[in-house]
C-alpha cells in the first residue's frame, strides 16, 4: 500500500463509531457521515497544522464572511473498495486541482498539494470501514474552504478554514429524468463564477430548479444567459448529447464546469472508438435532430451519479421524447468508468489511486 | 415612541456591557459588535419563536448547507441618533421587501414582517447606547438569513436561521474614490441573482477588485457580461452619472440591486429639482462625455456611504479624470439624505420611523 506518514497532522481518534447504527443500504445521500473529519485552518497567513478529530459541530462567529459573502469553495469525490478491501480514488489530484483554482477565483489561498493528499489519505484510512464494497457503493467527500473572519467588511476573509467531511453513498437507480431547457433564468455569465465550485453557484439554482420540478423535470439543463441557444450543462453534471454515433459536449468557458467525469468519458469514448465532438451544441441543433431521429441519447455525467440518461427534454412548451435504444453510450460509458472505479477493470490512463 | 410589545420574543440580556471598551472614534468597520443579536430560526416548516441573547459564538454543523451551496441572503441598513438621543431607521420596510425578495430567489423561507419589526427595533432599544448622535456617526445593522440544514444534497434546506446583528460605523471622510470599469469580469448575469442580495454575488467580486485595487483604483464599476457596454452598478454602491446638469442611472433589472440610497437619491434629486433620467448609460458615452467636458460627476450611493463621489475612472487602459466641480450634486444630495436619517431635517416622503 502506497505509504503515508501522518505523523504532521495531530489525530485525535473517536472513541466510539456510529457505524453499527447505519443502513448502508437506506441511505439518504448527504446525511450521514462518518466518525472523523479533516480540518485545517488559514491563520497569519499561513495554513496551520492539520487535525483529523471525531465528526463534530463546530463554533462560528455570526460575522463569520461565509454567511455573508458566500466565500466558500468546495468539491465532490468519491471512494470506493475493491474485494479485496483496497480502497481507491478517482483523479484525487484533478478534484486538488479545481478546488484550488476555485479559490483562487474567489480570493482565497491555494491549499497545499501535500496537506490535501495526505489528509485526504489518513482521513479514509482511519473511516475506511465506511467504505462498502460492491460496484455503486461509494463513499462521498466533500472537501470544502471556508472564510471564517468575524468580519462583515466585503473584502475577502483573512481567515478559513479547510475541511473535508465524509458521507456514505448507496447506488441507487434513479431511472431516467426529465430535463427542462433553460429560457430565462441562467446559472452563470462570462467573466463570472460558473468555473468554479463557488458556494453561490449552488444556491442560485435551487428557486428556478424547484419551478422544473413542479412542472415535472427532475434537472435544468442551463444555456448561456445571453441567448439561451447554447446548451452547457446541468446542476451538477455536464451533458453530452449523442446524434447518429457521434458524442457531442459543450467546450469549457468560464461558465461551465471542468467536470473530472465529463473529461473521463470523453477519454473513455475515444478509447472505445466513439467519436466525441467538443464544439458548441444549441437548442435549435438538438430539436432539430431530435425532430428528424438523428438524436439518440442525452446524458448527463458528474462524481455522484456517474452517468444519469435522460428520457425527454422539455424546450419552449414543446416536449421532446428520446427513444429507448440497445447499446446505449450512457450504459456502455458509466459501466467502463464504474468498472475502473472499483479496480474490475484495466485502468490504462492511470486514474485510480490506491489509499 | 412607537410602542413595542417584546413578549413574543424570548429575551437574556447580557449582564456586562462590552462598551466601554470600544474606542469609537477608530473603528473599523464590521469588526465590534453590540451586546446583543437576534436569532429566529425555521423549523418544521415554520419560524420559531424569535429570540434576543448575548452576542456570542454558534454552533454549526460542517455539512450545514450555508457553507455548500451559498444558500445565504442578507441586507443592510443603519441606526441614526438625533441630538434628543431617539433613535431613528430610514425606509426600514424596504430592507425587510429586500430580503424577502432575495430569499425567494434562493429559494429560502420569507421572513414575517412582525418578526422583522419588531426583532429590529427590540434589539435597537436594547442596544440604543451603541448608536452616537452627530451627523455621520450611526449603528449599522445586518440581517441575514442562512440554510443550517445539516446535509450536504445540492437543494433548498429545510431549516433556516434568520439574525440581526449591529456593528458601530464611524462616519469617515475617505476621500473621493477611483474606479475601473468592467471589460472582462462580471458581476452578475441576466436571468441570474445579481438583483438578490445573495452571499456568492459578493465574493465572486473579490477577486476582481482585488485585481483593480492592486492598480490603484478602489472599485470596479461593472458592465453587462454581454457587452460589458452598459454600466451597471459598483460592488456595494448604485451609481450616478451627472451630464451636464442631467443625473443618469442605469434601470432596474435583474442584474442589478434596487438599492434604498439609490431609489432616495432619485426621489431628492427631483424634488431639488434636478432632472433624473432612469436608462442604459454606456461606456461609449461618458468617456466621450469625458472627453468633451460634459460629465461633471460620478458617485457611487449606498447605506454604508451614503453617497461616494468618484474622481477618476479608467477603461481599455485610458484613465479619465473628473473635473473638481462647485455645487456638486454628490455633496449636495449627501448632505440632504444626512440630514433627513439624523431627524435634522423635514422628512417629506415618511422615510424616517422612530425606533
Ligand atoms: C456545475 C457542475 N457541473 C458538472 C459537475 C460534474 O463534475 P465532476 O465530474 O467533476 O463531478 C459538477 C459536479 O460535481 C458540477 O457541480
Ligand atoms: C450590489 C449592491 N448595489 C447597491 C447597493 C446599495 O443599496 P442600498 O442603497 O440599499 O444600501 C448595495 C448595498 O448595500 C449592494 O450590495
Amino acid at each position: 500500500m502506497t505509504k503515508h506518514t501522518s505523523h504532521e497532522i495531530d489525530i485525535v481518534k473517536s472513541d466510539t463509531t456510529k457505524i453499527d447504527a447505519v443502513d448502508f443500504d437506506n441511505l439518504t445521500f448527504g446525511r450521514t457521515f462518518t466518525d472523523h473529519m479533516f480540518i485545517c485552518d488559514f491563520e497569519n497567513g499561513e495554513w496551520q497544522t492539520p487535525r483529523i478529530m471525531p465528526y463534530q459541530p463546530m463554533t462560528m462567529d455570526p460575522s463569520a464572511r461565509v454567511f455573508h459573502y458566500g466565500q466558500a469553495v468546495f468539491e465532490g469525490m468519491k471512494a470506493y473498495k475493491d474485494d479485496d478491501g483496497k480502497v481507491w480514488l478517482f483523479r484525487p489530484i484533478d478534484n486538488f486541482n479545481r478546488i484550488n483554482k476555485s479559490a483562487a477565483r474567489l480570493a482565497m489561498p491555494e491549499f497545499p498539494e501535500d496537506y490535501f493528499m495526505k489528509g485526504l489519505t489518513t482521513l479514509l484510512q482511519m473511516d475506511s470501514a465506511w467504505v462498502k464494497p460492491g460496484k455503486g457503493n461509494s463513499l462521498y467527500i466533500r472537501p470544502f474552504i471556508i472564510a471564517t473572519d468575524p468580519a462583515i467588511s466585503a473584502s475577502p476573509s483573512n481567515n478559513y478554514r479547510f475541511m473535508i467531511i465524509c458521507a456514505p453513498a448507496k447506488a441507487y437507480y434513479t431511472g431516467k429524468i426529465r430535463v427542462l431547457i433553460a429560457e430565462e433564468y441562467s446559472r452563470s455569465a462570462n467573466g463570472g463564477v460558473g468555473f468554479a465550485k463557488a458556494a453561490g453557484n449552488y444556491a442560485a439554482q435551487f428557486y428556478p430548479t424547484s419551478l422544473a420540478q413542479e412542472k415535472g423535470f427532475q434537472q435544468v439543463i442551463w444555456t448561456d444567459a445571453d441567448t439561451h441557444e447554447r446548451l452547457e450543462e446541468a446542476g451538477t453534471m455536464n451533458v453530452f448529447f449523442r446524434i447518429n454515433d457521434t458524442l457531442i459536449t459543450a467546450p469549457l468557458s468560464d461558465r461551465i464546469l471542468d467536470g473530472v467525469t465529463r473529461r473521463s468519458i470523453i477519454q473513455l469514448a475515444e478509447d472505445n472508438g466513439i467519436e466525441v465532438q467538443v464544439r458548441p451544441i444549441t437548442v435549435t441543433e438538438i430539436k432539430e435532430a431530435s425532430k428528424n431521429g438523428s438524436l439518440k441519447e442525452i446524458f448527463g455525467a458528474g462524481t455522484a451519479v456517474v452517468i444519469s440518461p435522460i428520457s425527454a427534454f422539455e424546450h419552449a412548451e414543446e416536449l421532446f421524447e428520446l427513444p429507448n435504444i440497445e447499446n446505449s453510450y450512457a450504459d456502455t460509458l458509466k459501466d467502463k468508468m464504474l468498472s475502473i472505479q472499483h479496480n474490475m477493470a484495466e485502468d490504462k490512463h492511470g486514474w485510480r489511486y490506491m489509499v
